[in-house]
């Protein structure tokens, strides 16, 4: 399923400008000018770890889902929006982590349409990013000019416009998010095994970690509670089985870990 | 000084209605439209901790220094030159934190114009912040509709808009920073005490720490180094002096404090 290609439409260079041209008057008079969005999905499953990416039709160019915000709506609402029509990703909670406003993010991008074109003017994007299993989403193109899958994020291609900085930026964030709140919930099975959660934080984190260390700092978080029943089968001594406390996770997700000063 | 105010020029309410007017035309020619910026300066000095706030002319309203981007500017530059024109304050390195973008942000603001005025247009707000010994900020109001003080983040006057809400993140922002980048250079004198440190520290977060753990962690992070000598003076036993190490402090601050998984 992951590398599998979704085309709705077929369309020729030529059918695309126009398009995009006519599509322009509809996009000054329901967007609000000057901001876009972008948004940085990481999928976990099954030990890796991947990100969600589009190819734009016609270019060989990858990028991250994207779009605009409506006048009357707000940008959370807006990215939640983009994402599913984008995407067909439903129900994600994405968090807002920047803003990316150079001057040359976009440079020599629809150079061959008129200065008019609502897609040619500035825009400042508004980052976003999530972390989901991608088992779990159901990707349904519905836009006529892009494809979408997951990809690796050891093996992305390479992205059009500033998405690479979009993309690096979202992954330090995600990744000092470690230290501030609990991630796993919906990640992993509902019991798990201390070795699993630890395997998580190291494909996230992109290194290894000391399984003594790991075991301490994550016990003294106090998310989790140890089950009375340890996974059977394997020649091993069976290993100890977990559950997160959904209380103590909701409190930590909003107040931060037992962790900083 | 610090609770003193600025008035460059005395204007009727008329008379700024028709400024306001005068100049949307202006902004529409210069600026890019739907994006703001505001920036949460806070200020240290002498074991307190303090904000940039602005008060707008005829209206007994409180906010945080603000404008918009010029069309051909980055973002990070409209912040800067915002904070020195709107202050006086210069040379302060700003941090983006999160944009603002809902709806109702500036509901019942400009209510008075017509709907074609610049300031009545729907802006998302960029958040800058950052953290300096207000004694060395000189501040000097060129905008002759403000004015401006350091206010105690104890006493903060009420906020026009969602700025609370601005100033909320931003302080949460610059606690958890202390998780991971160092701060205290230029804040404290170059020769300063672990009580010392520790009381910046208090003073940010806002509560107690302990005295052997804050020791302890701060020697972790290995960026200060004790030196030889020890203030004098005092009935007690001279405490030790520590110096940051400069190079240790600026590697983490680029990569973050060795405190993380």
């Amino acid at each position: 399923m992951d590398s599998k290609w979704y085309f709705c439409n077929e369309l020729s260079t030529m059918e695309l400008k126009k398009i995009i041209e006519e599509k322009s008057q509809e996009s000054w008079e329901i967007y609000l000018p000057s901001i876009s969005i972008d948004c940085v999905v990481f999928g976990f499953h099954d030990a890796t770890l991947k990100v969600l990416v589009l190819k734009m039709k016609d270019k060989n160019l990858w990028g991250l889902p994207g779009g605009y915000v409506n006048k009357l709506e707000n940008l959370s609402e807006a990215a939640s929006r983009i994402l599913k029509k984008r995407t067909g990703a439903e129900n994600i909670y994405l968090n807002q982590f920047r803003a990316f406003g150079d001057l040359d993010r976009s440079e020599g991008f629809f150079e061959e349409y008129a200065d008019t074109v609502w897609n040619k003017q500035r825009f400042v994007s508004i980052g976003f990013y999530a972390l989901v299993d991608y088992s779990k989403v159901n990707l349904i193109i519905d836009n006529f000019s892009d494809a979408c899958e997951w990809k690796s994020i050891e093996e992305l291609p390479e992205f059009m416009m500033d998405h690479q900085t979009i993309f690096n930026t979202a992954l330090i964030t995600l990744r000092k998010q470690l230290n501030d709140k609990p991630i796993g919930y919906n990640l992993l099975p509902e019991k798990f095994t201390m070795p699993e959660l630890q395997k998580l934080y190291e494909i996230i984190l992109g290194k290894k970690l000391n399984r003594g260390n790991f075991y301490r700092k994550m016990l003294r978080y106090d998310i989790l509670f140890k089950l009375d029943e340890s996974r059977k089968g394997g020649a091993h001594k069976a290993p100890d089985l977990y559950q997160f406390d959904l209380e103590k996770y909701e409190v930590a997700l909003k107040e931060g870990l037992n962790n900083g000063w």
